[in-house]
């Protein structure tokens, strides 16, 4: 069988079940299932995380479309998004690169600087890496730590039935930026959209906003959303062993991507279910603590956090205005 | 300028003056310019390291010139071999991978029976990773931590004037393999020589020889054999600001690559001068201590260990049977 055949998520568990069992070890609390690694404490007794993430050439982006800034930034960007979806705060960056030899030093130099200023955003610093040639595609692949108090610790698997369903900012702008750029080019599209381009290209991982989601201690479950909310919150009930209701109408959708869909011809709606890379939080909690857990993020962050549907005995489903139920698919698989 | 005007080492001495200074950071000990990245104690007081290393298609191996089993085991030992140089213990191996999506599941299965095969026989455990899909050429980035207490602590940049030289195994065997398999192919590379074909593809990193070294203290410098004695001694010498002389004749070879060496119609001591990807250590101490750690590491291991020169106020040279001296060149430079 081709990984085309098997897709993303069963090779993982295929791996996981054939070569990675018992899955635990002295001193890993959490290996492969969620956003990060989670291994034994430090001096200070703060829990170690390590994620790791790579972005390929023609798979993950276009070397004509995106600039070498850009790209160093968004590589971190996505791997400090998994460091924030476990409520933890980065501290080390390493970049592994491989890149053709006839690439331009000023090239490399643009990818450290959107690197470094994407690490140091968020605090974390460059303390290693490698560089490598390669003949056709570049690569480049981050590891990134991190570190999380004990109690502040946020897993998928914790999702509760009953529980609502919230999520930070505002969904689909990535894929709104990501089809304007595919359609019209890069000139065209920042014409069109210059936001919803960024949004796609310089993400911002959720880092404050995880913490403050954290410190109110009411947080059940917890990720970022890389692949899309449809392909995401089954990943989350998956591993909680719970089902979902979202409503399409509480999606937060922002008035740029509405009237993007308008000029595609598409529904904002849709996008905003499936899109991938807004590296947006999704969390759940109990109902009675949503206001304030809403009230602190929104407050010290000044980020928009909505409720969108509720943990279930179920499916996965997207009930839509009209009362139509569907389960809830879509979002971004390797090997599809 | 492009990569392979700059190469590789000027490109990373280019990145860590433009843009990672300062090289320290609270909790960094160590940052780029060692084989591994050193940082602050666990619960344990031990010093946490990390490295990462790269394979890709095509550049480091030839997709039907190696098996994926032998692949896994490859792109991890190089990563442990640089756990081992800083005189650590592995812990956690995190492979990130991309593969075509018309790969076969069995040859991931393979890879990851190599990978898990080789991280465990050096104590190490597959604690998460990442897979991803790619258009052209496969890659494997493997990030590897470890750890190792304070005083055993090695470096590259610690070696003195007067210290003697010595390395473990034996050199240019890699390389031996390596251009048995580009000459010959597969099948015939292993009928001339297959102890030299696995010297190239399942190189046994230093792990149990370089804790026996540091247990005695008596280590200055050390690093590992990763890209040729050529290239990796002229590194130590430079981080520690000392020039070295290596006797030619002092130089560990073996049988099979003295025999090799004359079907190639090359010198063997050349080839042990200047071969790549050997994962030997390469070690400094001074002259009083140097019976004592060879007959630590024997006596320990029963690996060989050889004094192949000394430590110098000059340049990094290598001296010949007839007398000739020669500034001491060659091995692996990526974009070269």
């Amino acid at each position: 069988m081709k990984l085309s055949e098997i897709g993303e998520e069963a090779l993982i568990a295929h791996i996981v079940n054939k070569h990675l069992l018992p899955r635990s070890a002295p001193g890993l609390l959490m290996g492969v299932g969620d956003d990060a690694a989670v291994m034994s404490p430090d001096e200070h007794g703060l829990l170690t995380l390590l994620t790791t993430d790579m972005l390929t050439e023609r798979m993950d982006y276009l070397i004509d479309m995106i600039t070498p800034y850009q790209l160093g930034w968004k590589s971190v960007a996505v791997n400090i998004s998994d460091i924030a979806a476990m409520g933890g705060l980065p501290t080390w960056t390493f970049p592994s690169i491989g890149f053709r030899p006839d690439t331009e030093v000023s090239y490399i130099d643009e990818l450290y600087r959107g690197m470094i200023e994407c690490a140091r955003r968020f605090g974390s610093v460059l303390a290693g890496g490698d560089t490598n040639s390669v003949k056709g595609d570049a690569v480049i692949s981050i590891c990134q730590m991190g570190k999380v108090e004990e109690a502040r610790l946020a897993l998928r698997s914790s999702a509760r039935i009953g529980d609502r369903i919230l999520v930070t900012g505002c969904l689909g702008d990535s894929l709104g930026g990501l089809t304007l750029l595919l359609k019209y080019g890069l000139d065209e599209a920042l014409r069109i959209n210059s936001r919803l381009v960024d949004a796609h290209y310089m993400p911002m991982p959720r880092v404050p906003e995880a913490r403050s989601a954290t410190e109110t201690g009411a947080i059940h479950a917890m990720m970022d959303l890389s692949d899309g909310l449809g392909a995401d919150l089954p990943k989350l009930c998956r591993a909680s062993k719970v089902g979902a209701l979202v409503h399409a109408d509480s999606l937060p959708v922002s008035n740029d991507l509405r009237n993007v869909a308008k000029v595609l011809g598409t529904s904002a709606t849709d996008m905003a279910a499936s899109g991938g890379e807004d590296f947006e939080l999704l969390m759940t909690a109990e109902t009675d603590a949503v206001e304030g857990i809403i009230r602190t993020i929104e407050g010290e962050t000044g980020t928009r956090v909505t409720e969108i549907g509720e943990i279930t005995a179920g499916g996965v489903e997207i009930l839509y205005h009209d009362g139509t139920r569907k389960p809830l698919t879509g979002g971004w698989e390797h090997f599809a």
